[in-house]
């Protein structure tokens, strides 16, 4: 087994990707093996009693979106005698930022890896503040999924087709030039989705009022992108999994209790241990007491490169996430010591167009004691509230030293 | 006479103004002195004979759009029989790119300073390839400015009205955080600037056809903010021009021929030397053997401490006017060499979020020797053909010199 030759393969199939968003559809309809009776979420398996506050919450908000439940004890009590299934939406070639809970009647994303010829998928992004992804589920948060599932999906899936898709590889490069990261700071990347689908939202064929909610959306959310974005990170991750001996990273995320790695060469196996609290900055009246250990999907995007590991092209994140410009360029500059390459599709303006450190090497992590950077957004711990700060995390060394050890054990 | 004291004015108003974009009109409607057979050109005052071929381009395209002329050959007899009055876009309140060319029928976005109370204007930006501005004048261009006099303009101002109108400093800061410098590069900006116009596009009674092809216009022209950008610096170092005693640079302008400059305690003099070609990069097929002198009135951008000057904060753009990433930021440190200060509304993130280098100091430019940087598009010599390339241009020592000598000249 010749390591350097399976994460070479590996990092050839990153490099190669062409992750394109080709369309908007349910659920139900398009995620392989979705069923009624299931709710994907965010990060590695996890029981009910095992679930912290926003995961919790997001699924009860989950189920009285889907009618299951008309309350809160409702949805609790179905869940608690087995009327719910969960999985992860790793599981099913998906991806959710936060909670990432995602219910059969959701729209997603659909993102075609046109080398690979794999799928991936993610829900919608909801915008800011009390948002089912941070746990919340009020009449106002179901509302706005309502509208969602109603009105923004159909219009944006509409607009995707008359635009013929989205070159989402294109998207990240030209972010990674306009101060995005592509986790935390999507500013850049949500305003050219909006211009770019605007003029093909305009004949759709809907009312004024209505095309001026849906250009809204746009106008408004800074992260309408991110949630492309993770699932393009997924289509080109997916594409990299299952080659004999790769010791290459290819999933990161977190459930709000645990951190959960997956790595090329070990098949299905997740390693886990218990998520920590990310340090960054909260917002007014919130402190590190409230919030919950770091949970989400998201991490998909330092798994492809890009989020911490890009953070040198957005230097004016630290006004969110904590620290200085200067850090921001050393977390880039260390991610080089663990990834197997680099990603000359992505390059790094003030790096002189480095392209992105790409691939954790799980050897690498283990050798150097550096594990990957990630930016974050913070949830409250308790359920029904939402965001309440971002910041900075990083996995626990634990993850990568038992992959480490399952893969000397395949090689023994 | 204390400069100091007069400079620090200067800069407090500088510092002070608050750009808005408040709407949109026709020049001859708005422009204080505009009337029909005057025509407006970037630049300080110059005659036709002295004129180059872009500007002549462009004033030929003028007089054919406002139907004063329907060939280039009735267009030139009509200028050379003395049928046509020049003056500068800045004699005006006005600014203009490239050739600057604003004639009566042109609709115009309006800026209010709203801490000094005056305001200034400029026209629209056409896009790229074949365009007005770039002395280019057949009938694909003509028809493209029709369109937007009677179609595009017409309906960014009754969104920008619906709007409340959009605030340019608040603008400029966000751009600069994003990778544009606010001269050559505007591409963050643009997209801002259609994203948060589109809601209030999509209720102005447009059709289908016509709303796509608006929202069009923003999603394919990275340098649609540009104008507003122009005026709104316009309108900040017009409020800082005629404070007697000081030696802040108010105006630097090119008009193909010549570059001339305006100083705050000097009144309306410009004080000119012959404008050069500047180095960049050419697009395919043309060289610098096809480059006119420098033109336009975009050097408003580095005269209000942005452009160049902020080159810091846009890395990227060496792949369009060469260089390197590291010369970007040189390019900002050098400025602080004769600038009287830093405006922190302007906060660079590569720099840790130093404000811009802001306000020229004639005494400064002259005693380090030290001209201002200047980042600028490439027209060819020759009318009616167009851009040619981009690239980095100094204005002449000769006009700080002189504005030095006729400040002594005041003193004694």
């Amino acid at each position: 087994m010749d390591i350097n030759a399976a994460n070479q393969e590996a990092m050839g199939r990153v490099l190669t990707a062409q992750p394109v968003l080709v369309g908007v559809g349910r659920a139900l309809d398009l995620i392989p093996g979705m069923s009624l009776d299931l709710i994907l979420h965010a990060g590695p398996p996890i029981t009910w009693e095992r679930m912290s506050g926003p995961l919790r919450g997001a699924i009860i908000g989950g189920l009285i979106l889907e009618g299951r439940a008309g309350t809160e004890a409702e949805a609790t009590a179905l869940v608690e005698r087995g009327g719910v299934r969960f999985e992860p939406c790793h599981h099913h070639a998906a991806v959710g930022p936060m909670a990432g809970v995602t219910t059969a009647s959701m729209p997603v994303y659909v993102i075609e890896n046109r080398a690979a010829g794999n799928r991936a998928y993610s829900n919608f992004n909801e915008g800011y503040g009390k948002v089912l992804r941070y746990g919340a589920y009020s009449e106002d948060v179901l509302a706005r999924l309502r509208w969602i599932n109603g009105t923004l999906a159909p219009a944006v899936g509409d607009a995707l087709q008359r635009a013929g898709g989205l070159d989402m590889k294109a998207m990240i490069a030209q972010q990674l030039t306009m101060g995005d990261e592509g986790h935390n700071r999507n500013r850049a990347g949500s305003a050219i989705f909006g211009r770019l689908l605007a003029p093909h939202l305009a004949r759709g064929g809907l009312s004024p009022e209505v095309l001026e909610q849906v250009l809204r959306y746009f106008a408004d959310n800074d992260l309408a992108v991110l949630n492309p974005v993770m699932a393009a990170c997924k289509a080109t991750m997916d594409a990299a999994h299952g080659i004999a001996g790769s010791t290459v990273v290819t999933c990161m995320a977190r459930n709000g209790t645990d951190f959960g790695i997956r790595v090329s060469g070990l098949g299905d196996r997740w390693f886990t241990a218990l998520a920590t609290v990310p340090v960054g900055l909260y917002f007014p009246g919130f402190s590190a007491a409230d919030a919950n250990p770091d949970i989400g999907d998201s991490t998909i995007t330092e798994t492809a490169g890009i989020g911490a590991f890009a953070m040198a092209a957005a230097p004016a994140i630290v006004k969110f996430v904590g620290g200085t410009p200067a850090e921001a360029a050393a977390a880039t500059l260390e991610m080089y010591e663990i990834t197997v390459g680099e990603n000359p599709a992505f390059g790094l303006p003030p790096l002189d167009f480095r392209g992105t450190p790409t691939g954790i090497d799980i050897r690498k992590v283990v050798r150097t004691g550096i594990t990957p950077r990630v930016n974050t957004g913070i949830a409250h711990r308790m359920p029904g509230i939402g965001q309440v700060g971002a910041g900075l995390v990083r996995p626990p060394m634990a993850c990568f030293e038992q992959a480490l050890e399952a893969m000397a054990d395949l090689a023994t």
